[in-house]
C-alpha cells in the first residue's frame, strides 16, 4: 500500500483489525441486509445534460481548459484547431532531417500510385498527383497524426469510380463525370467535417473490425479484377464491378488478349511482389519495397522508350497535362437530376476513406504512444477535401501502405507531408512529360501489388475461431461486394452486424447460480464446477438488459428453468423450490416492456406460490424501477444488494418457520 | 428449509458449522484465490445446435413428448396441431351455455363492425361478413387461445386500404381491388404461418409497447378523419391518408356537408361513447357497450325506413349482396406489375394483424392463467388467412375489443367463435336486405367509437416518466403515420428502437466501484453512499457488452477515470493509483474488437505503469479471450473471480513489497 496516505480511516482492512470479523456464510450469524439504494436525484434537465454529454463529450475535450488564463486558453484553443502551431514551435534541423527522409520516400511512393488510383476513379491520372499536393498540405496544418500519408486511396477511387460510372460514362462525358467527382468529394468533405464536428465520430466505430475485415478482401479483388483490363490490354472492357461481369468480359474478349502486355507485367509484378515480401519481412529494408513502384516505373519507361514502335501489343499513358492545381468551385454541381448520385457517392466514400484514415492515425499513433482525437481527426479529413474539392482534387484520405512506409522512414511530424506535395508539386510542374512512355500496364501491377495487402486471410481465421457470427459479417460483406456491389456488402455487413447485437439482446443467456464455497459469490453452475445449488432456491444470473427484444423470452425461459428445476428436485427427492432469485447485476438498462415482463413473471411465479426475489439491480434499473411503481408491485422487500443477502434472508426466514413474515 | 432432503452435503450453511468460519475482509487472513473456470468444452457442432436451441427453440416445445410411448405421442401430437382435440373431447352442456351466450355477444358486435371495417379497407361491406364466418371457424379448429374473438380489425383494414388505394383506384377497378385484396391477405397469411413454423415469432417483440402506442394512437387519428368523410356526407374526398390531405379535403368540400347527416350521427356518436364509458367503468354492464353498435344499427335502420325519401342528406347503404362465402382461390394474383405491392401489403398487414392477435391472445391468457405458444398461435393465424384468402375473406386476427367482450360475456373455448359464425351465416343467408336503410354515417360512428380506445394517453404518460427514449419512439411513430404514411410511421419508430439498443452498446456506463464496509460486495459509488474507495486501486464497473461499436469509448473513458482520479488523489495527497480492476461482470458477451479494446488499454495503462485487472469475467466472455490467446496477453493472474479476491491478492503483494512477483 503506498505510504504516506492519512486518510484512509474506512479502509476495510484497517476497520476490520478494529471490529469483529464478519462471518461471511449464510445463517449462522444473522447476516446485515443492506437496503438497494437509488441514485441522488437529478432534475430531468440535469440528467439529460449529463447523458448527452457521456454520448457526445465522453473523452471532456474541453478539461485542458479548466482554470487556465484566457491568453492560456486563447493559445491552447489556436493549437486545437491548428496543431501545426503547437509541433511548429519546437521544430528543429534534426526534425527537419527525419521528415525530409520519410518525404522523400513516401513521394516515390506516391506518384505512381496517385497516377494508378486516378485511373481506378476513371479520373485523368494528374487528378491524383493534384489529390497529393493540396489535401497533404492542408493536412500538415490541421491535422494531428505525425505518421499519417495523405493522398488518394484504392478503395475510395474504386467506390467513387464505380458509383459515378454507374450512371455517367467517363469517356463519352469527360468534364461532367469530372464535375461528378469534385462534387462528390464536397460531400464528402462535408459530410466527414459535420461528423467530427456534431462529435458523431463513432459512426465510423459502426463498421467493425469483422466488416471491414470482409469488405476489404472484397473490394481488393474486384480491384484486382478491374487490373486485369490493364493485364491482358483489353480494349473492350465491362463498365460492371462484379466478378461475374469481370470475368466473362475477360474471357469473352480473349481475341484481344496481348501476350506482350502479359509477359511485361507479370514480370514486374513478380519484382513488385519480391520486394514488397523483404520489405515486411525486414523492416529494416522498408525502402526496398518503398522504391519499388518508381523504380518500375522508370526501368519499364526506358524500356518503352528504347523499344518505341517495336513494342505492340504494350499500351501507354500518351501526353499528359502539365501545371498545378486548376481551381475548381466553379465546377461543382449543386443541382440538377444527378445531385442524389453524388450526395450518395460522397457519404459512402467519405464514410470509408474516414473509416481508413482514422484507423490509420490510430494504430501509429498507439506504435507511438500519443493520442489522436478522433472527432479532431474528422474534421481536419473533412475540411481537407472541401478544400481539395476546390482545387480538382478527389477524395483523399491516410493511406495504409504510405503512413506504414512513413513511419519505417522515421517521419516525426506532420512535415513529412509537406516534403512529399513539394516533391509532388515539382513532378506536376517539370517531369509529367517523363511519363509518355510509361506502360498502363504497370500502372496495373502496382495497384495489385498495393490491394494484395488488404486481404488478410490470418484475420478471417481468427474470426471464425472466436466468433461464429462475427465470421457471418466477414463473409457477408466479402460476398455482397464481390458478387453484387460495394454498397451491398456494406450494407449486408452493417446488418449482420447489427443483427448479432439484437440477438444478444434477444436471446440473453440466462444461468443457473450457485456458491463458491466459502465465500458470498454465486457464479454459474456450467462455468465454475465448484459451484453448488442452494436448496428451496432457483438463483437465475440473467446477462442481458431486459427490453421489449426479449421481455417474451425471459418470462418464458424463466418458467421453463422452474419446470426443469421442479422436475429435478423431485426426481432427485430434495427439498421444493420456494424461490426464484434473479441475480439482475448485468441487467444494465430496462426499458418499459422490460419492467412489465417481471411485473407479469411475480404475478405467474406467485400463483404458484414462488417468491420472485431480485439482486443487486444497477442504478439505472432502480432508478427506472421506481420511477414505473414496480418498485413497489416487486415488493421492495424483495430486492436485495445481493444474492448472499437475499437467500441469507430467506433461509432464516424459512428456519424460524415464519415464511409470511415479509409478505 | 423444507426438510426431508438428505442431498445436501455441500450445502455451506451446514458446511460452516463444520469447518472453521472464513473471514470475510481483505488481507487479514490470506483470502483463498478461485481461478476463473471456463465453461466445459463442447464441439462446434454441439455448441452450434445448442446456440440455435436457444434461439429458435428457447420453450422447449417438445418437452412433453419425452418419455411418452408411440400413440400417446402421437395423441399429443395431433393435439397439438389440433387443439380442438384436446378440449373438444371434454366439451358439455356447461361450457355450451357459455360459450353460446359469448358466441351471440361478440357476434352483435362482429356483424356491424364487419361492414365498416371492410368499408375502411374499401371492400365491398359483405367481405366484413365473409371473414367473420370461414376465419373463425379455421380458428377454433387450430387456435390455442380460449378468449380470442377472430374476424377483421381495424388498424389492418386502414393498412391494407391505404397501401393498395396508392396504386389502384377501388371504385375505378373493383375486380382488381379484390383481387389484390385477396392476394395480399394470401401473402399474409403465408408470411405469419411461415414465422411460426420456421420458429421466427420472436419478430414481433420487435414491435416494442412504445411504438405500438404511438402508432395505435396514430393510426387510431388517421382512421378517425377518414370517417369524417362518412360524417358529413362528403362526396368528393380525398384518397391520401395523411392529416393534412384529409383536413384540407373536408374544409375545401365545406358545400358537400350535410348537417343532417352530422347531427344524426353526433346522437349515435353520444350514444355509443357513453355505452362504451358505462362498459369500462363496471365490467358487470359489460354487455351495454357490447350491444350498442348493434342497436344503433338497428334504431338507425328503423328511423331511415319511417322516414324514407325525407331523409335528405343522409346517405344509406342500399342493396347488399346476399349468400356464403364464395371461392376465390382463382382470383389470386400471382403474377403482373401488382405483385410488389401485393407482397409488401401482405408482410406489413400480416405483421400488425400478428402483433395484434398474439398481444390479445397472451394478454387474455395471462389473465386466466393459461400458457399461450406464440409460434403455434402465428401458424393458426397465417392458416385461418390463407384459408380466408381462398373464401373472399382479408386479412383477420384476433380483435382486441371483441376479444375483450368475448372474455367479459364468460367465454370457455374456442366454441365461441363457432357460435359467432354461425349467427354471421344467418345473417348472410337471411338478414342482408335488412341494412338496405342503415345510414353510411352509424358504420362511421361505429368505427370512431371502436378506435378512439387504441389512443392511449395514459401509457404515453407513464413512457414519458419511465423512460425518455421509449417516449421518442412513441412520438415517432405518431408523428410518422400521422404525418407522412403508416409504414413511414413503422419504420421511424421501428429504427428509433434499435437506436436505443445500440446507444446503449455505443455509450455504455461505465461506474467506479467502492466496497460495502463489512461485506466482500463491490458497488457504484453514485449508488450506494456506504461504498468506500480503496486507496491505489480504480475499480470500474463496465455495464455493457463489449462491441465494435464501444471499444474506442472503452479506452477513452476509462482513460479519462484513470486521468480523473490521478489528479483526485493528487489534489488529495492520497496514495498513488497502481491498479485499474475492471469489474466485467456485466460484460455479458465481447466480440473481437473488443478484445482487441482490452488489449490496447493493458498496453497505454502498462505504460503508465499501471497493471490492467479483470474481474468475474462471465463464461462466454472468458471462452472467447482464450480462443483468441488474449487470455495470455491479459496475463491469468489479473483475471479473477470477483473484485474482492484481486483487491486482497495485490494488496497482500504490495504490503509484502513485492510488487512483481506476479509479472
Amino acid at each position: 500500500m503506498g505510504g504516506g496516505s492519512n486518510r484512509v480511516e474506512t479502509f476495510p482492512e484497517f476497520q476490520d483489525l478494529e471490529s469483529p470479523p464478519q462471518i461471511s456464510a449464510h445463517g449462522v450469524q444473522p447476516l446485515e441486509i443492506h437496503k438497494v439504494a437509488f441514485q441522488k436525484k437529478q432534475s430531468t434537465f440535469r440528467a439529460l445534460k449529463q447523458e448527452l454529454g457521456e454520448i457526445f463529450f465522453p473523452d471532456d475535450p474541453l478539461h485542458q481548459f479548466k482554470n487556465k488564463s484566457f491568453s492560456r486558453k486563447l493559445l491552447l484553443a489556436l493549437q486545437y484547431i491548428f496543431p501545426i502551431i503547437q509541433w511548429g514551435s519546437e521544430y528543429n534541423l534534426q526534425l527537419l532531417k527525419s521528415d525530409a527522409i520519410s518525404g522523400l520516400t513516401i513521394a516515390s511512393l506516391a506518384i505512381p500510385q496517385g497516377i494508378s488510383y486516378a485511373k481506378l476513379a476513371n479520373l485523368p491520372p494528374i487528378t491524383g498527383l493534384y489529390s497529393s499536393f493540396v489535401p497533404p498540405l492542408v493536412y500538415s496544418v490541421l491535422g494531428s497524426s505525425k505518421d499519417l500519408a495523405v493522398g488518394p486511396v484504392s478503395i475510395a477511387s474504386l467506390v467513387m469510380g464505380s458509383m459515378l460510372r454507374d450512371q455517367v460514362n467517363p469517356d463519352l462525358e469527360p468534364l461532367l463525370y469530372l464535375q461528378l467527382a469534385f462534387t462528390a468529394t464536397f460531400f464528402a468533405g462535408v459530410f466527414q467535417a459535420s461528423l467530427g464536428f456534431l462529435r458523431l465520430g463513432f459512426i465510423v466505430d459502426y463498421l467493425s473490425k469483422a466488416t471491414l475485415v470482409g469488405f476489404m478482401g472484397g473490394a481488393a479483388i474486384i480491384v484486382s479484377l478491374q487490373q486485369l483490363k490493364g493485364l491482358f490490354d483489353i480494349v473492350h472492357f465491362t463498365t460492371k464491378m462484379d466478378f461475374v461481369s469481370v470475368i466473362v468480359s475477360v474471357f469473352k474478349n480473349r481475341t484481344e488478349w496481348a501476350w506482350q502486355s502479359v509477359v511485361f507485367g507479370l514480370c514486374f509484378l513478380a519484382f513488385l511482389l519480391i520486394t514488397r515480401h523483404i520489405g515486411m519481412k525486414r523492416p529494416k529494408y522498408f525502402w526496398v519495397s518503398a522504391a519499388a513502384p518508381l523504380t518500375s516505373v522508370i526501368l519499364s519507361t526506358i524500356i518503352l522508350f528504347a523499344l518505341k514502335s517495336h513494342a505492340h501489343g504494350i499500351d501507354i499513358i500518351g501526353r499528359l497535362e502539365k501545371g498545378v492545381n486548376p481551381p475548381s468551385a466553379d465546377m461543382l454541381y449543386f443541382q440538377g437530376s444527378y445531385l442524389g448520385l453524388v450526395v450518395k457517392t460522397g457519404i459512402v466514400t467519405g464514410i470509408l476513406s474516414l473509416t481508413e484514415g482514422i484507423a490509420v492515425g490510430r494504430t501509429f499513433a498507439s506504435l507511438k504512444n500519443y493520442q489522436v482525437d478522433g472527432n479532431k481527426e474528422m474534421m481536419a479529413i473533412g475540411l481537407m477535401n472541401m478544400a481539395g474539392s476546390c482545387t480538382s482534387c478527389y477524395v483523399t484520405t491516410g493511406s495504409f501502405s504510405r503512413s506504414a512506409v512513413n513511419y519505417n522512414a522515421g517521419s516525426k511530424t506532420a512535415a513529412s507531408n509537406i516534403v512529399m506535395a513539394s516533391v509532388v508539386l515539382i513532378t506536376m510542374l517539370f517531369l509529367m512529360p517523363l511519363f509518355y512512355y510509361t506502360p498502363n500496364v504497370i500502372l496495373s501491377v502496382i495497384i495489385l501489388t498495393a490491394v494484395v495487402g488488404l486481404i488478410d486471410f490470418g484475420a478471417a481465421v481468427r474470426l471464425w475461431k472466436v466468433d461464429k457470427l462475427d465470421f457471418m459479417a466477414c463473409l457477408g460483406a466479402f460476398f455482397g461486394v464481390l458478387f453484387i456491389s460495394v454498397e451491398i456488402g456494406l450494407i449486408v455487413a452493417l446488418g449482420i452486424s447489427m443483427l448479432k447485437i439484437l440477438i444478444h439482446v434477444t436471446r440473453p443467456n440466462i444461468v443457473i447460480l450457485g456458491n463458491i464455497p466459502g465465500t458470498q459469490n454465486y457464479r454459474s453452475l456450467g462455468q465454475y464446477k465448484e459451484a453448488i445449488r442452494i436448496p428451496s432456491f432457483i438463483i437465475l444470473g440473467i446477462e442481458s438488459p431486459l427490453y421489449f427484444t426479449n421481455s417474451m423470452y425471459l418470462q418464458e425461459r424463466v418458467m421453463r428453468w422452474v419446470r426443469e428445476e421442479e422436475e429435478r428436485t423431485s426426481d432427485m427427492n430434495e427439498s421444493e423450490i420456494n424461490y426464484i432469485v434473479l441475480d439482475v447485476s448485468a441487467v444494465t438498462a430496462v426499458d418499459t416492456s422490460g419492467i412489465e415482463a417481471l411485473l407479469e413473471l411475480k404475478k405467474t411465479l406467485n400463483s404458484r406460490s414462488l417468491q420472485l426475489v431480485l439482486a443487486n439491480p444497477v442504478a439505472g434499473v432502480a432508478e427506472k424501477l421506481r420511477l414505473s411503481e414496480a418498485w413497489e408491485k416487486l415488493e421492495s422487500e424483495c430486492i436485495y444488494m445481493c444474492v448472499g443477502e437475499a437467500i441469507a434472508a430467506f433461509s432464516s426466514m424459512s428456519k424460524n418457520s415464519e415464511p409470511d413474515m415479509r409478505k
